[in-house]
C-alpha cells in the first residue's frame, strides 16, 4: 500500500471502533457535506448533491410513469391553516420554525416554515376540485422542509432536509389505498433495484403513525450496525383532511362527496442509508445507479509515452455508456486509488504501459476489491457487466447482513439475550395489539416497534410482552 | 368559430383593454398558478411547473457544460452572518423574512430566510478554500428565495420565488470578470435561442447595482406593452466579500491572497417574460423548447371508425421526436382547439376521416395560426421544421416589437413626446454619468435607466438631461 493511501485510510475511524464517528468521517472526508454556522443545517457539497440528483432523476421518472405531476407550493404555512387538522397540528407544531417578522414589521399572523405540506395541498385542492371529473389529482413536489430537531446528524436528522412529498386526492377509498400501496411498491423497487438496499415493507402501529394519517406504510432497512432506518413512508388519510378542510366534489349523480387522500415521501436521509448500508472502513461504497462517477480511469506511469492518450481514449469510449471520468492529475496512482475508494466509485480502471502493450486494462470493483484484466476490445460489455455485478454484490451483502442480524424471539428475555450476544438487529416477535406492550418492550429491551410487516410469520401464539393472544408479528429494532 | 371556442376566448381580457388583467387572466386560465392564503405567494400548478422544469433542464445543462457543479446551502442565514458585508445587508435586510421561534422557544439569534445566498457561500468558501489548488470554485444551486415585497404579481414579483444562483470564486480578477461575462452570454443564448426572446446585454449603473457588487451585468427584454423586464443578472464582486469574510488562499509562491467572486441568477419571472413577450389575446404562446406539450393531436370526428386509432398512432410516432400528446376526450374539437390555443401549445395536429383517406393531416402553428396539410409519410420531418419555424417566428415578432418600440432621443422633452405618441418602449439616450441626472430623467419622463448596453451607439454628444459631455449611451424604460 502506498504511503498516501495508508495515510488517507487511517483518517477514517474504523466502524468497529466508533460507528457514529466512522459515519461522520465519511460524510466529511468524501466531501458529501460541510457544517455551517446555521445550527442543525448543512451544506450538501457537489459530490453529495450529485448523488441526490441521481436519486431525484430516477424517482421522478418513476413518479411520472405512474401518472404524477410536479407542482410547487409556498414554503410558508399560516398558523391558522396548520391548525385546521387537529392531529396534524399536534404532531408538527412543536417542531415548527416560525416566521414572525417581514422586513421590520411584525406579521399579523405568524407563518410556519413547512415541516410538510398537507395543509397547503388541502387548501389548493379545495380551490381546484369541484367535480368527479377533476379527480384524481396526482401531485408531487421536490422541496426542502424544516423540523426543529434538538439533536441532529448529517442526512439522518437535520433541521432542514430535501425531500419529495407526493399528495394525491381520489374519489374512492379503494383508489386511495391502492395509491398508497402503489407508491410503497415504487419506493421498494427504487431502494432494492437502484440503491441495492433490501427493505422490509410494513405498516406502522397506531402509536407511530404520521400525524393525521389513518394508516402509515413504511419501508425499513437495516444498517451495518444493526440499527433500523425508515427509508420511506406512504400515508393513507381517509377523508379526514378533506372533512377538516371542507373539500367536496360532485359525483356522477351530482351528490357532494368527500374525497380520499394520500401522501408519501422520501428524503436526503437515503444518502445516510447508502453510507450505512454499503460503506466500509475504506470509506463510501456507492451503488452504481446513483454514483456521480461510475468508472474512474487512473493512468499508471502516465509520464510514459502514449499512456495518457490511451487512458483518455478509453475514458471517452466509456462516457458513451456510463458516467466515466479520468484523473490525470499529478497525484500518484496510490493516492488516486485511496481517494476513489474513499469516495466509493464503484469501478476503477487502471491502465499503464504494460496493459497497453497487451491491449488490456485492469478493472477493480470497489465493494470486493476484486481485480480483473479486461481486453480493451470488449471493454464496454465488461464495464456494463461489472456495474451490474457491483449492484448485485452490494444487495447480496446487505441482505446477508440483515438476515444474519434478524432474530425471532418469543419473550422479552430472549430479546435482551440475543441483542447482548449478537448485537443490534431486527427482532421478529408477536404482539397483542396493545400500545402499552409496545411501550413496555421498549423499556425492557431497548427495541421499539418498527412495523407490522406485509409478509407475516408465525413466531408464537402469544404476545412477546403480556402473553395474551397475538394479533400480528412485528419487526422491532433500535432506529435512526 | 365554435361556440365553446368563442366562449373561452371571451374569458380572457384583451391585452389592449387591460394589459395587467390580460396577464393575470392567462396565469390563471392557462392553469399556470393559483393563489393561496399565504399572502404574496402562489402555487405553481403542473402546467406552469412543467415549463420551469424545461427551463431548469436546459439551463442546468448549460451550467454543467461550462464546468459548474450544483450544491445546496441552508435556507436560513443567521443575522450576524448576513451583517458581515455592509452594503449587502443594507440592501437586503429591509425585505427579509425572520424566523424568531423554533418550536416553542425563542431563538437566541434570529434567522433570515435566504433572500440570496452570498453570505452562506462565503462562509462555506472560507471553510473549504485554502490553496490556489482549491480554485476556482464554480457552484450553483436551484432553490427558492424569499423577499418581503409589498406589491406582488404572479411570477414577476412574489414573496417567494424559484431561481438558480451561481456563486463562483477565482484566483484572479480577470478570471472572475471573464466568468461574469461568460454567464451573461449563457443567459443571452438561453433567452434568445430557447425562449425566442431578444435581449439587450448591458451593465447596471451604480445606483442600480446588486447590494455588494462592483459591477452588475444584466439582460433586458421588452414586453408587449413596451415595459422592460430584467431577465437575468450576473454580478462581479471583486474581493469585497472575500475581505469581509476573510477568505484567503495561498498562491503558488505561498503568499496569502484574497480571491475574487461572482454570482448570477435567473428566476421563475422568466415565465412572466414568456407570457408578456409571446402571448396574445387568445392566450399563452409557448416557445417550443420549454413547452410542456409541443404538439397536441386532436382527432376530428373521432367517433368514426379508424380515426382514434390513426390519431393515436400518429401521436406515438411523434412522441419519439418531441413532446407530443393527444386529447381523445369527449369534448368537441372546437373546445379542444380553443383550450390548446389558450395553453399556448406551439403546434396543433388535426386528423379526421378525410385526412386519413388522403394520408395526410392538418398542422396549425399557434403563433400565426397558419394551417398546412402535411403528408403523413414525412410527418416527423415536417413537425421538426414547424417547431423551428415557431421559434423563429416568435423571435422575429418579438424583435420587431422591440425595434418598433425603441426610440433614440436627445432631450427629455423628446422622450416625453415620443412616449406619449408611440407608447412605452426602450429609450436610447446619452448620459453624463451623474446619478442625479438619472434621477431627474425619471422624474421628468417616467423612464429609469435600464442598462449601459454592451453595444454602444452615438445618439448625441451631450447628456440627455444636463447637457454636459456624455460618457455613455443608456437604455431607459419603465420596468417590471
Amino acid at each position: 500500500m502506498a504511503k498516501e493511501q495508508k495515510k488517507m485510510v487511517d483518517d477514517i475511524t474504523s466502524m468497529d471502533e466508533d460507528f457514529a464517528k466512522w459515519y461522520t468521517d465519511i460524510c466529511k472526508k468524501a466531501e458529501l457535506i460541510e457544517y455551517t454556522s446555521v445550527k442543525g443545517c448543512m451544506v450538501i457539497r457537489p459530490y453529495g448533491y450529485a448523488i441526490w440528483e441521481n436519486i431525484q432523476r430516477i424517482l421522478d421518472g418513476m413518479f411520472k410513469e405512474t401518472g404524477h405531476q410536479n407542482v410547487c407550493m409556498p414554503m410558508f404555512i399560516p398558523e391558522s391553516l396548520l391548525q385546521k387538522e387537529k392531529d396534524h397540528v399536534e404532531g408538527f407544531a412543536p417542531e415548527c420554525a416560525w416566521v414572525t417578522m417581514g422586513g421590520s414589521e411584525k406579521l399579523e399572523e405568524r407563518l410556519c416554515v413547512r415541516p410538510t405540506s398537507e395543509t397547503l395541498f388541502c387548501e389548493h385542492f379545495k380551490n381546484i376540485v369541484h367535480s368527479y371529473r377533476d379527480l384524481p389529482k396526482l401531485y408531487n413536489q421536490w422541496v426542502s422542509v424544516v423540523r426543529w430537531e434538538k439533536t441532529t446528524r448529517p442526512f439522518l436528522r437535520s433541521r432542514e432536509f430535501l425531500w419529495q412529498e407526493g399528495h394525491t386526492l381520489h374519489a374512492t377509498e379503494e383508489e386511495a389505498i391502492e395509491e398508497t400501496e402503489r407508491m410503497l411498491n415504487v419506493y421498494t423497487e427504487f431502494c432494492q433495484k437502484y440503491l441495492a438496499m433490501p427493505v422490509v415493507q410494513g405498516m406502522k402501529t397506531d402509536s407511530d403513525k404520521f400525524a393525521g394519517a389513518e394508516r402509515t406504510y413504511c419501508i425499513e432497512a437495516l444498517m451495518h450496525d444493526g440499527k433500523a432506518l425508515q427509508a420511506g413512508t406512504s400515508h393513507y388519510f381517509g377523508d379526514g383532511f378533506a372533512r377538516a378542510f371542507d373539500i367536496q366534489f360532485a359525483d356522477k349523480e351530482n351528490r357532494l362527496q368527500y374525497p380520499f387522500q394520500t401522501s408519501w415521501g422520501m428524503t436526503t436521509r437515503l444518502i445516510g442509508a447508502i453510507i450505512m448500508t454499503h460503506g466500509d472502513n475504506n470509506g463510501l461504497v456507492l451503488p452504481p445507479a446513483v454514483a456521480p462517477v461510475q468508472v474512474m480511469v487512473v493512468p499508471v506511469a502516465q509520464h510514459k509515452q502514449g499512456v495518457l492518450e490511451k487512458a483518455r481514449e478509453v475514458c471517452d469510449r466509456l462516457k458513451k455508456i456510463c458516467r466515466a471520468d479520468i484523473d490525470d492529475s499529478e497525484n500518484t496512482p496510490g493516492w488516486k486509488f485511496a481517494e476513489y475508494e474513499m469516495k466509493g466509485v464503484p469501478v476503477r480502471l487502471e491502465i499503464g504501459p504494460k496493459d497497453i502493450e497487451n491491449n488490456q486494462c485492469v478493472i477493480v470493483t470497489r465493494h470486493n476489491r476484486e481485480k480483473t484484466f479486461a481486453p480493451l476490445d470488449s471493454l464496454e460489455e465488461i464495464i456494463k457487466q461489472k456495474l451490474q455485478e457491483v449492484r448485485d454484490g452490494l444487495y447480496e451483502a446487505a441482505l446477508e447482513n440483515r438476515e444474519r442480524r434478524t432474530y425471532a424471539c418469543k419473550t422479552t428475555d430472549e430479546i435482551t439475550k440475543v441483542l447482548e450476544e449478537k448485537g443490534d438487529g431486527f427482532v421478529k416477535a408477536m404482539w397483542c395489539g396493545d400500545p402499552e406492550c409496545e411501550e413496555k418492550v421498549k423499556e425492557l429491551t431497548g427495541v421499539g416497534s418498527r412495523c407490522i410487516p406485509v409478509e407475516q410469520e408465525h413466531i408464537s401464539d402469544t404476545c412477546v410482552c403480556c402473553g395474551k393472544p397475538a394479533k400480528a408479528m412485528l419487526y422491532w429494532g433500535k432506529a435512526y
